[in-house]
């Protein structure tokens, strides 16, 4: 027993069994056949390994955004001056990764609660009727806003040169990596005057913001008016076989909820606004001041894939071209069986037969190895 | 040299090699083989390719989110009516993915710093202890606030009948593909009239908050009541094969935080509530209105995945199917050569012996073909 | 016609074709093939299979986080006395999954828009220059903040205390599978006593600031000081494969914009901070008490992947691990056909020759195969 045992596995280790092939000398059917496996073996070197790096395993990226605004707006309405600074203008103030820029407003100044006569319908009404104006009155924060007319041009066009400085961090955390968009060579006395700008300073992470909307493909004058949602995406794609300062952010700019059919064919809800009130009490009455707020919606959206060279895509895809050269080799073998004229031949060549159990076609016997390997009939 | 390497050359492109095969003719082990790869086959082609779309590569999306109430509540706490509108009652106000509807709350108006007998105990204490209410007098915003009774029913209940409008878009960056919630057919008329309905209008953006909390599995006066937050997800499974019209929006919703575990054993943490302040300065003194609000959390998240014909998905299917063809093949080999009782003729058909080593099964032995191959020992 | 089909059709179901293959028996060709092979099976099976689990399929995790700080801040500015609640030191109050906790902060009470002498250059100027302190008049917020100094020590070091509750859900929508954090044994009267801790209370969610700061590698007195941005991982890694119950969050914490580089180097813009104003009006003028906020930020970020044992990805596995065993052939016959001294000899024996088309090596020749084989020339 384990004498056989014994045999099995040193005949199984001494043995190497690699398969008997027929080696066809035929200029046609080999062109054809080479230039099949070339092209797969060009496939996968080529397009797999070398354009598409399917050696490599991908991660994506954990990431957190801060920002923060710089600069002062004015304001001239009715004769009054005023100054808008950071924390008048931006929504929400602690510097999210998706903000609002105010660059227009109706500001309806000392609404309490009472009863007024309505501008819209939709509020509760007191039953009282005022002819005059043809309106009931209803229950609201009076004065009711009137927010007919978009002021225009916009109360904040000096919005345009604003500055949106942005940190983002990212970690891919299966490679533990660690990046900051604050790249190599970008330092506290460069980020004191540079100004994002697609060729010469494209890891600058301050950016004016009359070019982001540029950029995004609006016109600066009309979203301030009406208001806009504007995409930043931060493009990581980093090739961690490369040395790691290779791994920079790309600042792309959508503008959002504008595609060409929406503005040409639906127009449906453009712009983008809210409102907010800033609360206060008045001889012991609780009054607001409510601003509907027309601005750039900025919604930084960041995108991390990196890519390092792994063993199992390594394998996965070696394994599976291996496979895909199998197809060839049946592509081939189809051609040389059942087109060439001398198929028959090639068949006659590459199979040989065990016991014929039922009518058999002449064609396909080979009497010489009929000879050696017919068996009695079972 | 040059010859050597041409004649080499021109013998590999001439050449094709093809394996040689045995044709078992053995109904059973052919009809068992011949499904086997046949089964193999139907996996590949039915599930890998058409049930699974193997052929496809996937990109996830890129995605914005608008959001903006509208409706108008009412209250009326000891006889005193007050509006609220959207200024009052969403939390932030700039319309974010993610934002709470307030339906309930606790007001403590006029609070100033000052020291005030304690209602918890972790305040700091002042050293000063009252008798009577057997407290002591803690530095805090006094009057505390006393919230041991949440009112019932909630005092917003009106915000069932408020509407949300959803504004989202997604890209798919790797098949630039843009799209947005307003689909065609959703256009300004559309939207003036729509409300969402699974059925009769699946994509309308336009949502009832009552509705909302139905389709989440919520009672509305109970989630309105402590509070309770609503996943809405938007899912856009996008086959860019077909015509991107067909690349559409589904809504889902789902109550988080109660699971039925949760509410059946360990009730840990139900409802939802936060507290925020107005702050005033009323005769010199900085006062707030402390309001501990409770609401419904909507977080809304975009699931978005896109399909498209890539060769790559495709070779690599094909590939480690004709692998998996190879794993039938071993399994057919492993019935022919150790079950079957003609195990030992197919064993000497399919192999061919080089240089016997050791001593030598004498079953294996084929004399025929040793006398061909056999060479002088080493 | 149909005759012939049938017949082919039974020909096909009835026969079975297997490669019919040389066994070399040669020790060191065995040897090195069969450790070959043994090499790339161990891959498959140990490294693909049970090490990386390729017989899984993964799904990424749709989440929603709340958070809530507790605790009480007290500070003691030129003798008086002040209390600090979370509607006072948390933005945005409403429990985002990003939030600040206020630690340091500069106030400007009573800015009201006017004239005043400028502390820094880019405000408007008003022409009136005042030659005592060598600044000019600019049109601003008056008095204009100073915070040339920040407060050391931290105003609020107090907040080392509070504890932050985090409740995060998370759906496998793939595999309908949901979890919250609030896993099996955290119950209501566990979470009124348990503070995270590494080794005790891994499954905790209350943390205490000060360990959070020290977990991510911060001193909290620096930190309270200037600001930081700290991210808070929840990573879900689950098997689902395995009971549910071991599906359970592992936090992780990391300092964000704290890089070894960046600190020594270019100490690029440390810190965190931002400004806002609560607004009130006094006499009928509107004022404004400007607040820059130095403060931790809190990035909390769920990272989560379920995997589960799914038929394709197991045989895309298995068929690209056979046509990995297809390469370890390849390797051996190289090793066997143009290493080995009997090279000629097992060449001989793998191959049989067709037509010789043009002048043919004399090695390569087996003359008793050629007669066999030869066919009048085409």
């Amino acid at each position: 027993m384990i004498d056989s045992f014994t045999t099995t596995l040193s005949n199984f280790f001494f043995e190497y069994e690699t398969p008997r092939q027929v080696l066809v000398r035929n200029k046609r059917v080999g062109v054809v056949c080479r230039l099949i496996q070339l092209g797969v073996l060009a496939y996968i070197v080529g397009w797999v390994f070398i354009y598409e790096k399917g050696y490599q395993t991908t991660d994506s990226a954990i990431s957190s955004v801060l920002t923060k605004m710089k600069g002062v707006g004015y304001t001239k309405v009715n004769g009054s001056e005023r100054v808008w600074d950071v924390a008048d203008y931006v929504f929400p103030e602690q510097g999210d990764s998706s903000f609002v820029v105010m660059t227009n407003y109706i500001m309806t100044i000392g609404q309490k609660q009472g009863a007024c006569p309505e501008v819209y319908s939709h509020r509760k009404k007191t039953g009282r009727c005022i002819n005059e104006t043809k309106t009931c009155e209803v229950l609201a924060w009076c004065p009711i806003e009137n927010d007919t007319e978009i002021p225009n041009p916009p109360l904040l066009m000096s919005s345009e040169n604003y500055t949106l400085f942005i940190k983002n961090s990212i970690t891919f955390p299966e490679f533990n990596v660690y990046r900051s968009n604050l790249v190599e060579g970008v330092d506290n006395k460069y980020l004191k005057t540079c100004i994002y700008d697609k060729v010469k300073d494209p890891y600058c992470p301050i950016f004016r913001l009359g070019d982001i909307v540029n950029f995004s493909g609006f016109q600066f004058s009309q979203i301030a008016r009406e208001g806009g949602t504007i995409g930043i995406i931060i493009n990581w794609m980093c090739n961690l076989d490369r040395p790691i300062k290779y791994c920079r952010p790309q600042y792309q700019f959508y503008g959002l909820y504008r595609s060409v059919e929406e503005e040409e064919t639906t127009k449906a809800s453009p712009g983008y606004n809210f409102r907010y009130a800033k609360f206060y009490v008045e001889d012991g009455v609780e009054k607001r001041t409510l601003i509907k707020v027309y601005g750039i919606r900025i919604d930084i959206i960041v995108r991390g894939e990196a890519r390092k060279f792994d063993i199992i895509p390594t394998m996965t895809a070696i394994g599976s071209g291996v496979g895909i050269f199998g197809v060839a080799t049946v592509v081939c073998d189809l051609v040389l069986l059942y087109v060439l004229p001398k198929r028959a031949l090639y068949k006659n060549m590459k199979f040989k037969y065990t016991t014929v159990q039922e009518e058999e076609p002449v064609l396909h016997t080979n009497s010489k190895e009929r000879k050696e390997t017919n068996p009695p009939k079972d």
